[in-house]
């Protein structure tokens, strides 16, 4: 299965130089790529590579195709971004072999008479749906899924298998959610009574826009009075902890492993590098950039990338740069008592 | 749905100063509060947000009664502990409209026959228990969970949908496990032949006391031969790892993303903050407080704050430090010199 | 239930020094074990315990039998590695006690027609597994576990509760997997327009190789064009996430929360400390220990120990050290400076 040159063009548009016939079957990296597959050139620094591809087409650059022209024989198919356009040709020819569930609710489902399943929603088997919860239309919900009482799984949002959805909560459309996630869990919410911890009622829910992709393993936690909100276009990876009251600006992207902690609020085209933490309760602007294993503790008012982890090296060396960094302190001291011998010295040598 | 202040005043103790008819039917933070909730001063520095509060009564301390009982015309209900109050009061008010799961066993649920389960205990669907477990006296064991061979859940524990609780282990009253959990993993325990790794079975349990709470996608191990021990008021966030046979004091509190290496004995009373990290077979004893992102590599035999991450900075001024950090011997040496030089200096000018 | 030490022996090798007839019924750590166990020394810095143990036996290497044969009155096994030993006698008293799930589909699950299951799988309840799926000899799938279509199980592996493995993906023989571990999720592979994010569909695999064990709540991402591979004998820990297209080599080990982007390619015969990071797209080599929490930013290209954590300190201590690391590049020009002016002053003596 595959498809012509000229009939993906027409789809995803860019300028077709080459034969619009010529039958493609799918995409692969440069070096993979063999004669009925395209490829893509989206680092100028891979020209001599691609002009060498035995791919039938290359997705590229109008600047990188003045380069590649001459020595690359395939087709090419000129964009001005050649790796979107690669996203969009790719997402192409998944769907041709894609597998798409089928209308309807699995007979081992257990659904809740009150609750409101879009005809043409695709219910697992397994799958748990409480009172009052709304499946709205061409849902997927895999097998194993929990969605509580009154959450909303917004038109076309597809939730793979052993998710878990609690109630009132709710996810626009187009979203994907996956495995092992827990969305509106309870925030960690205490008061403390000479040691002992009283429990807070989580009672705010977990609000999530259009096109927000939650990663396998990750925890989004419910409001404790108010909502948690993750805006439009939001894209979580695996095992990233949302604390509870966080507000997520649109478009913004967290790699694996992030935590943020309770009532942060952080700005839209952000992206935060893996393992990245960011404490409770601070604000960080559109546009910051917190690079992986970065510990955000105060507030980020001011676009740009940041960055603060240790520095990786031989075990041997580290133990003495940790040693001195421990006392750095007196490193300082001893810095600043010589600056004073030397002024001392040099006021005795003018006198 | 709400309640008279008097008959609040009654159940959770407090003076009230205003009208004890006035009826209030939930509790919010002071900027939100409409003229029907009650809200709540814990931090003075709000005091006059508290004032200009439109709640129909505030619980506050009597020392921040002082203050603002001249401008704020609503009730005041006076505790010594205002935080702890409103998380009694919100306790209450969530009890108004919590919808309880009705005691039984779901007809999807899959039962050992040797299982012993509490006519009062609420069984949901999907879930399945193995021979010889026992779930207490009103315990909720959510849809999804898995409960293994003679594991115990003790009375009114609570386990939210899709939670594994491993045989054997045991957790006691009043405990809150989320979704996700996993109880009773075996520990990552192997020996070392030769370079590849012989698996040591992991027989231990995972014992866990009364009124502990464990957050969603949390991991716990089982002992390898002798067991781990969660005592008793542990609060535990998400996605936190505990590793075989360690030892987590009563009422100590672990922020979400934490991670304990095996066998580490933690004390009473601590807290960690998120992503704080404890290295294998260390001691912490009572009331240690670990900041967020921080790394125990060494046993903490004196209570108090420790605190060990890099600072975050812009990115450029971040590689400067990153350099010298690598370097901080080549440092450390030329100010040595410099000491010597200056030392030789002023013995020949003394000389 | 036990066994003889002249069984035991015929079984595992060693020489045992003492009564082939005496019976033990378990295996203990040196100060529980009582008169029925036989213990092990492995650290020779516990000899004057050894001594004193109560077990009916231990496993001891020649070279610290010589020491404790005179002191200690029970029967001794000695072996090169007593550490070894003990694993696969504990391996041993385990198999005696241990409850085999039995052969066969139990009645909840839901297994395609075109899936292939073993006669002597265990399918546990709950179970789904889709079209096409293999599940082979000896392999045991616990209860709610998902199984995509088309992915391979092999023999004797086994997953426990609750494990979620996609399609097209495949583990090898003797393998296990703990609960709530999600192999084969997408990768986190958007390209970005303008500020937007599209997705790039993830059509790789994950192959897994033999003797491989994953921790609960582990994830592992399929890849995005060619495959995630996990080589024979990797044993990851709990809550590790493991980016697409990575490559890890045979008898590499990751202890809990490790964290490592896409595309990272890791040697043999590794070990990553709990929390450590690795970024994408690097290399490791053969034999590179990693410390916990240490963040790999760089490639590694010789075998060693590698760290980079910030060490922890009194809160206030740290306070006053992260001001200085922060600075450290003014600290510098500080040092430099003062270099300066005494070689100035040292040319001026001289001249």
């Amino acid at each position: 299965m595959g498809t012509r040159l000229g009939a993906l063009v027409e789809r995803l548009g860019g300028q077709l130089v080459g034969d619009a016939n010529l039958e493609v079957t799918g995409i692969a990296p440069l070096t993979d790529a063999g004669v009925s597959h395209i490829s893509f050139l989206s680092n100028s620094k891979l020209r001599a590579q691609a002009a060498q591809s035995k791919a039938a087409a290359l997705i590229v650059s109008a600047a990188d195709d003045a380069f590649i022209a001459a020595g690359y024989s395939g087709a090419r198919i000129v964009v001005p971004n050649p790796y979107v356009y690669f996203a969009r040709a790719a997402q192409y020819f998944a769907s041709l072999t894609a597998i798409v569930p089928a209308a309807g609710v699995h007979a081992t489902a257990v659904v809740a008479e009150t609750a409101q399943v879009a005809a043409s929603a695709h219910i697992g088997p397994r799958v748990v749906i409480e009172d009052g919860a709304v499946i709205e239309d061409g849902a997927v919900i895999g097998a194993g899924c929990f969605i509580g009482r009154e959450a909303v799984i917004g038109a076309e949002t597809q939730l793979f298998a052993n998710v878990t959805f609690h109630a009132y909560c709710q996810i626009g459309k187009r979203g994907i959610i996956h495995s092992g996630a827990v969305i509106g869990t309870d925030g960690f919410g205490f008061a403390n009574e000479g040691g002992v911890y009283i429990k807070i009622p989580q009672t705010g829910r977990v609000m999530i826009g259009d096109d927000v992709d939650i990663g396998a393993n990750t925890t989004i936690d419910r409001g404790a009075l108010a909502d948690t909100i993750i805006e439009d276009g939001v894209k979580l990876d695996n095992q990233i902890q949302i604390g509870h009251n966080c507000h997520i600006g649109a478009h913004t992207a967290m790699a694996g492993c992030v935590g943020v902690a309770g009532s942060a609020k952080i700005g839209k085209y952000c992206t935060f590098g893996g393992a990245a933490m960011v404490l409770g309760h601070l604000t960080i602007v559109d546009k910051v950039h917190v690079g992986s294993g970065s510990m955000v503790s105060r507030s980020i008012l001011e676009p740009g990338q940041y960055t603060g982890f240790y520095p990786l090296a031989k075990n041997a060396d580290w133990e003495k740069s940790a040693v001195i960094v421990r006392n750095l302190s007196a490193m300082r001291d001893k810095i600043r008592a010589l600056e004073k011998i030397i002024k001392t010295k040099s006021e005795e040598d003018e006198s």
